[in-house]
């Protein structure tokens, strides 16, 4: 039976789960040790770096910069494992409902399973699936790069143009930069807002004849993916003069084969996914095709290899040792018991600079929940708010909070060891700040370090006293650091799986639904409402607004007065 | 005398700031008020938007869908008076040096200050400067774009590229994106991170002999700055095979006139600025000059217009009608009151995508602090974390953690009615979109709204009560609304101002520097050594890092390790 924990049962035996053993247990300990420095215990134990990280193929994973002890992990793996995180992960793996108010199960694992073992959905397997449509992305996108797909005039297709938004946009975008140095295949581009700026922006100096579509939208009715596709197609007609261009210059990711066809998609290029495949965890699939087009299909089996590699890690690796379940128990640490409520992702890699976008839809979408797996209302904390930017930028923009502020930050720093571009000491320098800023976090300055080093400056007595407090550093401060050996395919393959697994780990200590979101449907269907109302005004007419509260009323009169002036 | 207000004598007497009659005035109504819902507050005042909404040239501000009443209004007005903020506005606008831990003033309303009435700084009129470097921007930007300014091979100049981190990267780059519609001259680009990748992606596909870089540092020893000048000194020379091409492909914004004559560059390129300048709020001064460049000086002046006016609003205008105020004192209230641990910023409009990482400089880097005008450390909440996207975006990433997370996000919207790009009905939907997910936040939905829907849907009684609890929303988030008429550099400065005075009024409310920035500097220290300490150990060299912490030392002879692979 799913979901039948330990925690589970007390919960439903009426225990709230704060209330329960291990619960109790980690909130006890934390009282005993949050006067703990880290710097000190750094000085008590050399062997506090090799305790506590783990290095597996490409990726070394250092937590030893967090608030904790040996009892803190073991009492923070005996909470995960009380909630069932093994059984959990297992029910993931093949093809449980674990989605239960979608009643679906969720294999993203299953999108990116180089072992081909089979995997089962009711009772069938989804691998020759997986494959047929792997193979068809494969071709198609290889037509594409080789020249043989051609356009309505008989040009290739020089720009590929993916429009999307959440799960059909963030992963390909950031995947696709990230891997930039991969790049050898037609420039891409993406458009998600349905404000008209970022599809103008994007096809600004584009050639229909030489531009190739992707409308990726599961159902094919997302607002402001079809109404970007409808711009797109008006733009692509007018340019080529000709309404059946559309067919060579437009592909689907979908589901919904009537509306592609409909829409005047050549069902040849429609590419499907499966109701198994969330959105955020969609870039493994046809979502991906983007990234084939830019980096070519031997690539993008190397992403899905090294998402592969992170999921066996994951499902195999002893508690002690698995990288996402030690980054989410140190989540649940700040988050419930030492009271953080944000997490920093801070890359120190420009290419990774939409990370921090890609994962607050990630995390976000996924544990931003607050009814538990028995329909009421939790009284902790779930998902944090995650945020960051690339590094060195950070230092120079938020990092005084971090250091100095009354929040406290849990940051993730994340760093490769060799740089695509190995320019002059550029990158070593990149790294020295990355960890000199993991270092400084933890060890702060003294009031006896900041006054010797004002002296040093020969400020007068005076003017130290007053300065003193302002240049003191608590320090204390925690960082995980994530240290890859080069950006490349398989790594960030691996990196984004460890995440998507910290977010299920999490999931399953919250006892949240991780897969589904259904707070993104009131606003949608407000919108709806509102739009109509707005055209209305828009043409002059007069419109009862009084379902609305005065301030939606008085915006929506005062956006069409100032429009139509 | 500074600072003297009504609290500082009382905290110097004794008394925590958080124990002071004020704060006590608004702990004490925040329990009396928590249980109110704003539903019912709208439902029972027609006139709540009229009385919670401000609207000046070119803005509206809509306060209205917040968890406030009259009464809550009066308290936190009465706390921004009895924290000496009139008075302290007033010190800084004429000039006092009131960022007291440097002992500088704090003039950015000087470079601003189109009404060219004298500021007095230690008794020296600084306009004439202000004005006479404005006109030397204006001389030089107006060469570039006229093609009078010729690169060293007699060609004109197609390309500025910006390198600045920090305050001389995020307003500039935030500004020219956002003024796009109005590049009427040379394209312009930005690198700050000193990863080498964003240097190399900047420049690609440039022709050295038709670029020209803007160096920013005030100090022209910036790390990140410097190594990337120096790369892009050794770009240009390499590319016109002409050292002394640099006199006429670089500019400099500094102070550091000897400096900037050391790297190459001819002093009659040099743009100063004053140490009563801060970096985050320098975008009007020299460091400008890129805006200046690609929107011309007409433009930019324009948007000195426009952060000018907003100067006067906030010095003249009530506080109860005084937009900066009103935000100021709305992000007090649910930092220290309402329990909030951060505030998201959802521009709905493509071209200010950069907006929330411009205002996470300005805002935390201000108020990022932990101690007090009289050097202690503070028991309250400072400076919130401030995140975001552009919207609609954000609605398919995060916005499910808004809705139905456990944590209180305050939202601030920014709209146009008029877009650059009116295409079909995009920008209808846009809007649509930004009023109901602010309706929506406000009015969640209830188990009995949910039910219906459900019923609606024809769901069986079992599914639906199974699925209920995760279609409640339960409202009641607060949001403020900013509808621009239009982004223009006009309003675009009225805009940065109200957030640069909201920011400056929570300081002075906390009673921190906003001005300062210590929390920077020991990074940068232990970069130092740990740069020279990797260095050597690339090198191949035994290092001794027991200085270090593991973590640290384990950290650096990973990464050298895996570099040298």
């Amino acid at each position: 039976m799913l979901f039948d924990s330990e925690l589970d049962r007390l919960v439903r035996a009426g225990t709230p789960l704060t209330e329960t053993p291990p619960w109790r247990a980690l909130a006890g300990h934390w009282r005993r040790i949050c006067g703990l420095e880290m710097r000190d215990m750094f000085a008590g134990d050399p062997a506090r770096f090799r305790r506590f990280s783990v290095a597996i193929d490409g990726l070394l994973f250092d937590y030893s910069k967090n608030r904790i002890t040996e009892e803190t992990l073991g009492l923070l793996l005996a909470l995960a494992e009380a909630s069932g995180l093994p059984e959990a992960a297992a029910a993931m793996a093949s093809g449980e409902a674990i989605n239960w108010t979608e009643r679906r199960a969720v294999l993203h694992m299953a999108l990116r399973n180089r072992s081909n073992r089979p995997v089962l959905v009711n009772g069938r397997d989804v691998m020759p699936e997986v494959n047929a449509v792997l193979e068809r992305m494969r071709r198609f996108a290889t037509a594409i790069r080789d020249g043989s797909h051609r356009g309505a005039t008989g040009l290739p297709i020089r720009t590929v143009v993916n429009i999307g938004i959440g799960g059909s946009h963030l992963g390909p975008e950031m995947i696709t930069q990230a891997l930039r140095p991969f790049h050898d295949g037609p420039e891409v581009r993406f458009v998600s807002n349905v404000d008209a700026t970022d599809f103008v922006e994007a096809v600004r100096g584009l050639n229909p004849a030489e531009t190739l579509f992707i409308v990726a939208s599961k159902t094919f009715t997302t607002q402001e993916t079809m109404t970007n596709a409808a711009s797109a197609r008006r733009w692509l007609v007018d340019g080529v003069g000709d309404a059946s261009a559309v067919a060579r210059h437009f592909a689907a990711l979908s589901t919904n084969r009537e509306a592609v066809a409909t829409f005047g998609i050549d069902p040849e290029n429609m590419f499907e996914f499966w109701d198994w495949v969330g959105g955020r965890y969609s870039s493994w699939s046809a979502i991906g095709l983007p990234v084939v087009v830019a980096i070519g299909f031997p690539r993008f089996e190397e992403l899905l290899e090294g998402g592969h590699a992170m999921d066996r890690h994951f499902l195999e690796a002893p508690l002690e040792r698995n990288i996402p379940v030690l980054m989410a128990v140190l989540g649940v640490w700040y988050a419930n018991f030492v009271g953080a409520a944000s997490h920093a992702v801070l890359p120190y890699d420009q290419y990774l600079a939409r990370l921090p976008a890609y994962l607050q839809q990630a995390d976000m979408e996924s544990n931003g929940k607050s009814v538990d797996r028995d329909g009421r209302r939790v009284d902790y904390s779930t998902g944090p708010i995650l945020w960051g930017e690339a590094g060195t930028n950070g230092q120079h923009a938020f990092f005084q909070l971090i250091h100095q502020g009354t929040r406290l930050v849990p940051c993730d720093f994340i760093g490769c060891a060799r740089s695509h571009n190995p320019l002059a000491d550029h990158h070593a320098k990149l790294i020295a700040n990355m960890i000199a800023q993991s270092e400084a976090l933890m060890v702060g300055r003294t009031r006896g370090e900041a006054g010797a080093e004002l002296e040093r400056r020969g400020l007068p007595a005076g003017q130290v006293a007053e300065l003193l407090p302002h240049l003191v550093f608590e320090g204390n401060r925690p960082s995980n650091t994530i240290l890859l050996d080069e950006l490349t395919p398989r790594t960030l393959g691996t990196l984004i799986a460890a995440y998507e697994h910290k977010i299920f780990t999490q999931g399953v200590i919250w006892r949240v639904n991780s897969f589904d979101q259904w707070g993104v449907e009131l606003g949608k269907m407000l919108a709806a409402r509102t739009l109509d109302e707005e055209l209305r005004l828009l043409a002059g007419d007069e419109v009862d607004l009084a379902g609305h509260d005065s301030s939606t009323a008085g915006l929506l009169r005062a956006f069409a007065e100032k429009a139509r002036r």
